[in-house]
């Protein structure tokens, strides 16, 4: 039986309360077929405000030696925004060439979504995930007088945009074969051309599938009125980003959605996390719903080939959901509800 | 009687359908009231697929000379993405230095909203509009090559959102003081906090208005969870483009959203146009919704201080909305009907 490393990062709020019970998932779907080593990384708010470190590199280093990341949220109101999520969350799926920033949004049976008719939704955001506006270039000059000047710089280039690009078209393949680009190639025009370029270029190699293109304005719009339209969405980081909150609610709440922060060429370890945020508001009172961190699991194994024991988290989320997703039940006792059904 | 002079630019697709509408409705409004020398100007796809021309020189000095400009659609699938959006529509409203994009939302009684509780929807979001990712700062080299670096940055001053974040206070004393300013300030740290600083400041100015926080993300949830909530949102100019179309869908499409490219300072004219697009998926077939040009013909109106016809089409479009909003009608039909209760 292989034993497989994984690095724990729960961090702040609610991630705290999640990512113990995605473990115990974890680990009972694999009974028998895997063993993991985990290794509990104290980063985030805590750690940061008793001593000032965010991301230490030898952590960073021990980190780039696991298997793959399970990683909760992470924010704090204590902390000057940026700080936590640019230092540890960015700097993770920086330095750890996570270029794949996969997102699948699905409406579970039983969930009731704020859509009067939201149809039959299960689509992949492919968002790229070390480039765009999340590179942190940009500055300030004469910061705090009338003459302050802030930028933000996009940067992206032809290699970062290609391989994710053909990662989507590959994924396309499994799925119905349609690829949506998502940008704003008429007012970003250097960027968003580049994009549909290389989509068209790469698209040449794969003549089965489709792709159309939507401006993010526009997809916002058709993710609420017909969201059933969408299979895989292409886009940069930070439409990837906005589409996929708003995906997430969509399909009932961001509580039920998973991600994976890919290296897709295997040189550094992937990372896998709930897309909902730390959620202060709620953190500590035992209600957060741990389902998004299990599938976030799901998704782990999955990417570690353990395909099997991914299949059974999810068949016992999807049960969980559409027999209890409407009953208000705590992080604890759906915990339990799912490990029962494993 | 004041004669006020319009410039008119129907611009592409179902600009062209919807401006005549909107500009008898505006008329008959102010019947014994006003007058206007509406000049039209031909610019948009046509004209520059004729000649080459997008925003002549002359043609922009003479758009300037007016007193307020309307404006339809631009847009059009035979000319690449960005050329007339950037040469003309982008154009206008920064020579016209239009640094407040205001973009009301609300649901009208009649109109079915794609959610299944929407609330009482009526919020007012207040988008700079002369800044940000849209100024045009940018480029590529080694373009087309393995190697090309696409850039885009966003320029924000001090100048340039002390101006409209003072807007959205004084707006806000008029409507239920409460602002909601909407960035993502954990990523981009250097605009996003200029941003949260100088509204900070400002409201100080403004005890009696209360200002909360909202990652673009965040917001997009809201606006399908909870659009109630929203009074007066604040955002930079491209957040404010995908927040204000996924409200006007929310409102039960964009149909039914105007907005106003408004130059605060009184030096140069503001320009009033639906927020949707030109559409050309239904141009040319008579279908075109135009109540937002109606709208946004109102707004202009109350922009010129002729408040009372402006009421008049409000209540008019309201009225036409709750009795007839649900029959599937042309354009010319649903025109016919405003002008009717006018
Ligand atoms: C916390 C924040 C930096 C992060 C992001 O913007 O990527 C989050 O919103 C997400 O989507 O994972
Ligand atoms: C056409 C486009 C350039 C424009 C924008 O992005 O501002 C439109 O989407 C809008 O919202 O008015």
């Amino acid at each position: 039986m292989h034993t497989y490393t994984l690095a724990v990062v729960p961090g702040d709020g609610i991630g705290k309360e999640v990512t113990p019970v995605a473990l115990a998932a974890l680990r009972k779907a694999c009974d028998g077929v895997a063993q993991f080593r985990c290794e509990q990384f104290d980063l985030g708010a805590e750690r940061y405000l008793r001593d000032g470190a965010i991301l230490p590199d030898d952590e960073l280093a021990r980190i780039d030696q696991a298997d793959a990341i399970l990683l909760g949220a992470i924010g704090d109101p204590r902390v000057k925004a940026g700080v936590l999520e640019r230092g540890l969350l960015l700097k993770l799926r920086f330095s750890l060439d996570q270029y794949v920033n996969l997102r699948p949004s699905k409406l579970y049976r039983g969930v009731v979504s704020p859509l009067r008719e939201p149809g039959d939704i299960d689509f992949v955001v492919v968002r790229e995930g070390t480039e765009g506006l999340y590179c942190g270039v940009g500055g300030a000059v004469r910061r705090g007088t009338a003459q302050e000047v802030a930028t933000e710089v996009s940067v992206n280039t032809a290699y970062g945009v290609e391989r994710v690009v053909r990662y989507a078209f590959d994924l396309a393949m499994r799925r119905s074969r349609h690829i949506t680009l998502v940008h704003k190639k008429n007012v970003l025009v250097n960027a968003g051309d580049m994009w549909q370029r290389i989509v068209d270029r790469v698209g040449e190699e794969y003549p089965a599938v489709t792709h159309d293109y939507l401006h993010i304005d526009a997809a916002t719009i058709f993710m609420v009125s017909n969201p059933s339209r969408f299979d895989v969405i292409l886009t940069d980081n930070l439409f990837g980003d906005i589409l996929t909150d708003e995906a997430g609610e969509v399909v009932g709440g961001v509580g039920y959605s998973a991600s994976g922060c890919i290296n897709a060429s295997g040189e550094h370890p992937s990372m896998f996390e709930p897309i909902h945020g730390s959620a202060p508001d709620i953190a500590g009172q035992g209600i957060a719903n741990p389902t998004a961190s299990v599938l976030s699991a799901a998704m782990l194994l999955r990417h570690l080939g353990l395909d099997e024991p991914a299949d059974r988290i999810d068949a016992a989320v999807e049960a969980d959901i559409e027999q209890s997703g409407s009953r208000s039940r705590g992080t604890e006792e759906i915990g339990r509800d799912i490990l029962a059904r494993l």
